[in-house]
């Protein structure tokens, strides 16, 4: 089982990343994009073949290492 | 409408920090994952109404400035 977690900064929290794509796709010409986030994708290949199990997991994986939850929030994608 | 990209390094290429993850969740005595990879997730608000003008833009955004295409593959999620 696969998990694909989504690492975003919480709205408010200053992303000076999201801030340099902006500036170069404008600099690029590119308009029409009125805010650019960037955040961390995490691909785990996962022993689990109960998806709840495999969720409940993840899930405790995310808190303890994978995000800083004081700064940013996270979702879970579970694929076989 | 927003676009959700997901960057990802091609499969062979070396993933120091998905490595990290592993190590990391190993000493933590979490088992049961047998790889971690690590990409970023790009999110960016777009002035387009059309779904399909949006995902031609944000494909040639990818491609001149969001992915290294050498390295990197990526895929791009629309929603409202």
């Amino acid at each position: 089982m696969k998990a694909r977690i989504h690492v975003s900064l919480k709205p408010g929290v200053l992303d000076p990343q999201g801030k340099a794509i902006l500036g170069a796709l404008e600099s690029m010409g590119v308009d029409g994009v009125s805010d650019a986030r960037q955040g961390k994708l995490i691909e785990l290949d996962l022993a689990d073949t109960d998806p709840d199990a495999a969720r409940a997991r993840v899930d405790d994986m995310c808190r303890r290492l994978l995000a800083n939850t004081v700064i940013e929030t996270y979702d879970i994608d579970l694929s076989e």
